[in-house]
């Protein structure tokens, strides 16, 4: 069996040129990264066709700590509509750099549904990372540097400072740091640390702006903290934003591939999806809308995050109406929501199938709740038994919800000829009455309850002093009117890791709420989140290499 | 007057294309990186070809604080030349990102001497500083990861460890830094800072390296610290040279723009003057050489420490021979010298002139001593009296040296039409006996001495303790064999910034050698290097915008 590098390398690239082309977009308006790659310019977008297109979320159960392979379905999905006809693209985030090289896996889809030049977009790629890092560091320079000047000093108080550094690299040494050691020349010490840049608010905000105008105004909305005096003090204040959203004057742009059968992939932003809406920018989203009839999209883990996310901040702030979903599911997550541990998921077991049913059951309600209709999608393993594909088909059947088999990473296209005319059967059959779950108007605790009681499952919520707090600093700000971003483990509908399959009756704890002032949200915070990943003890890359001619190999 | 900022964008630029056919690289054998930006395979270097091209060198005398206009000149010369029918190159540095908030100053040429897109080369560029920074830090990750892990622990005494993080901003406060702290999940805490990336040694090594098979070695090569047990280790031992590598895939390639007046220009790599060898790549001024018939290139701040590093370690390295220098002196600059202060560098005093002209000696004989022949360029400012002028020029005709006013910054190639029938008519001559100062193979006080006595004029050289137990290392592990690469204030010829002029009868202290084993150098270091700037009370960076356009404004 190939690896997917290996796939990646012999296949062979369309000029980029020609990927344009089938969108209508001339060779002029390309701004070309090499042979194979382009940014592609915002007039390109057209608000009007952008309504009439169809756009399809790809979205999964409850994941493994592996996931469920939603780019790989949504890769394949494009490729399959390609094949029966649509005009379609597929518009994804682009991966962070960082965890290359920690746990070997790519981020571009795999197999014959891979996005390419692979070894590009899981590097550098356009910069599109490296100018959001950038962006959010010279926002901390500058901060560093207010509280270190007398001229123009705002009086900031270090220790209310939330803005750290950013680096798309795992490195756990990052995590918590004292800066500003060394005499009065290097300025004040105190405590802060690193996230990956896929975890910055700028990744969140590019993702969400509407044009480089609306840019600038949530770069200068961005939350720092609190001057001696209590007054809040935010980027704009520091004067910051102008020369933030310089460095993202390309940035800014979705970046045109191609996927493995030529598919054009519009590849734009990668936010996190614990802490932020993890899916690409509106910006591609309404590229991708404008230059074809289909584009598919994924939002990051389960439908319980990404999801709702997806719907309830990134359509409702950017007015985009999906037709319809997918919600992927594979053998192996439902085994493994059925009881199974985590080392016998390859073991054929049916009745683990069954058992782990009830968490399909229960986002499949979830995204009937937002009124779209909704194909389940079973991403092929290899050692898929027969008998446990068809205890999937036969509970969907039950349902009476659409099912397919995508086979899309070994067979490409054509092993996703089925579930493209699902797709194209749901959304065209025109029963998508597309609502969000709540109102940004509501009050916050309100919000959060909606979102906890109706798709995790719970019961309650409690809240931590600090929570409290954080909400009471909210109210003072003004600011909650801002729809609710909640950081939640992917691995379970309720905050416990442990609780698979389809928990009830638990209580969702917030510990905490962070003001992502700029992003244009809340972040209520249920557990730990991760935000700089670290390099296992045996790191990918010192697998990675690169030969004289330039071809890498090791990477994944 | 017009800004740079606005002559730049007023400018016409040509098609990235139309400037690679000057030059006979057919469109397919280019990378773009939109309309006016390409890279350049390494396939186009022809050694041959190389060789019987024309290589010369810009350098200044002692510069004052705002520089002296070398890469004005420089690219002025190439439209000089341009305007007298030679098939020309400018092969320079890329500007570093994190100054361009600091202080207003480009560093892309001025007036009607530019290399332009201006935007783009000052901000990410084609993306090569990030690589870069990339590369180092992977290399930071992979150490705390070894510290930390059981699994391929090395031993690496945390204490010993000499490789910092990079990061090309001007942020003070990340000089000195405690990483590793928040308990046993995140670390080992040790002490270590943050440079600036244009310091990065991956940035020597790159404009050091002949090809990628030689850019893994000296990766492999990089000087880390020692074991517990006092062994050294190198990034080999961590296995870090393949993905640092693969991270500079696109990097290594030299990158493709244009001059104002639409000479091409080939600008790569960025490292440090002070602590490095300030010079471009090895591979870019070779694509020169290879691609035109003169091929102008710049070496940083005063001939004492660029030219010296060129001639001495670059070109000896890479078997490089420029055929002639220009030295770049400016009016202000010798009134510098001359005694007067920097605020009444604008008032004509040709006395102050003469006072001068010592240090203008100095660095001419130190070129002649490299058997380079040697043209005067007098960069004009518009403040500049034609007594001043007319004093420099009666002092280089009685050295019978060959002089030349350089007016590109306010007429471009018109302006040096002088300039470049000089150099043309230096190179053509053929007088040229470019030879190094020393071998490599001295031992390390003797290159050291030869270099304080012969170019900065010292009587004598004395080493701390610490310099002394520094030599001791090198001996220890083999490396005094690798040329110095003297790390030294650029505003004297000696080591204390406060003598200006021609000092003589000076010692040279040494207060430490630094190894940069990867790039192929041993930095010996007289006074403080600062290798992480900070941000001034007014940044730059305040008045930086961009319109809903993408057209961006205060930038210089």
């Amino acid at each position: 069996m190939n690896r997917d590098i290996e796939i990646a390398q012999q296949a062979t690239l369309q000029d980029i040129g020609a990927i344009a082309a089938k969108l209508g977009v001339p060779e002029g308006s390309l701004e070309r990264y090499g042979h194979h790659k382009a940014k592609l310019p915002l007039s390109l977008i057209d608000a009007e066709k952008a309504r009439q297109s169809n756009l399809i979320l790809v979205t999964a159960i409850s994941p493994t700590p592996a996931g469920e392979g939603k780019t790989t379905v949504s890769i394949g999905l494009s490729q399959g509509l390609q094949k029966i006809g649509k005009k379609t693209v597929v518009v994804l985030r682009e991966p962070s750099l960082g965890p290359v090289f920690g746990i070997k896996g790519g981020a571009a889809g795999g197999g014959q549904s891979q996005v390419l030049p692979m070894e590009d977009i899981n590097l550098h790629f356009t910069g599109d990372f490296s100018a959001i890092e950038k962006a959010h560091n010279l926002l901390a320079a500058l901060i560093d540097n207010n509280i270190q000047s007398k001229q123009g000093n705002l009086g900031i108080d270090p220790r209310t400072v939330l803005w750290k550094r950013v680096m798309d690299m795992n490195d756990r040494a990052l995590r918590q740091v004292v800066v500003g050691l060394g005499g009065t020349g290097n300025g004040l010490p105190r405590e802060t640390g690193f996230d990956i840049t896929a975890a910055s608010e700028i990744m969140a905000i590019l993702c969400l702006c509407e044009n480089r105008t609306d840019l600038k105004t949530r770069l200068g909305n961005i939350f720092i903290g609190f001057t001696y005096d209590r007054k809040p003090v935010y980027a704009r204040d520091l004067g910051a934003q102008g020369a933030m959203a310089a460095l993202l004057k390309d940035a800014i742009k979705p970046n045109l591939v191609q996927a493995l059968e030529g598919v054009p992939a519009i590849l734009h932003g990668g936010p996190f999806a614990n802490i932020a809406q993890g899916t690409n920018s509106v910006m591609a989203t309404r590229m991708g809308l404008s230059l074809a009839d289909y584009a598919v999209t994924e939002a990051g883990f389960g439908a319980d995050l990404g999801a709702e996310k997806f719907l309830d901040i990134k359509c409702q702030s950017a007015g985009l109406s999906p037709k319809a979903a997918v919600l992927v599911a594979t053998i192996r997550a439902l085994k493994y929501h059925g009881g199974v541990s985590l080392d016998d998921l390859k073991n054929p077991d049916p009745e683990a199938v069954r058992k782990g049913i009830p968490n399909l059951e229960k986002h499949l309600e979830n995204l009937q709740q937002f009124g779209l209709p909704v194909v389940v999608a079973i991403n092929r393993f290899v050692y898929d038994s027969e008998e446990e594909l068809a205890t999937v088909e036969a509970a969907c059947a039950e349902k009476g919800v659409k099912v397919a088999r995508s086979d899309g990473w070994a067979n490409g296209g054509e092993g996703t000829r089925a579930l493209a005319e699902a797709v194209v059967e749901l959304t065209e059959n025109g029963n998508t009455r597309f609502k969000p779950l709540y109102e940004w108007n509501m009050p916050v605790k309100e919000k959060i309850k909606t979102i906890a009681t109706t798709i995790y499952g719970a019961a309650d919520v409690a809240y931590s002093r600090e929570a409290e707090r954080d909400l009471r600093r909210i109210r003072k700000l003004e600011l909650e009117g801002l729809p609710v971003c909640i950081a939640k483990t992917q691995k379970s509908l309720s905050d416990d890791p442990k609780l698979t399959g389809r928990p009830e009756g638990f209580t969702l704890h917030i510990r905490g709420i962070e003001i992502a002032a700029g992003a244009g949200f809340l972040v209520p915070l249920s557990g730990n989140m991760m935000r700089m990943p670290g390099l296992p003890a045996s790191p990918a890359a010192l697998n990675i290499d690169i030969d004289d001619e330039g071809v890498i190999s090791g990477l994944f």
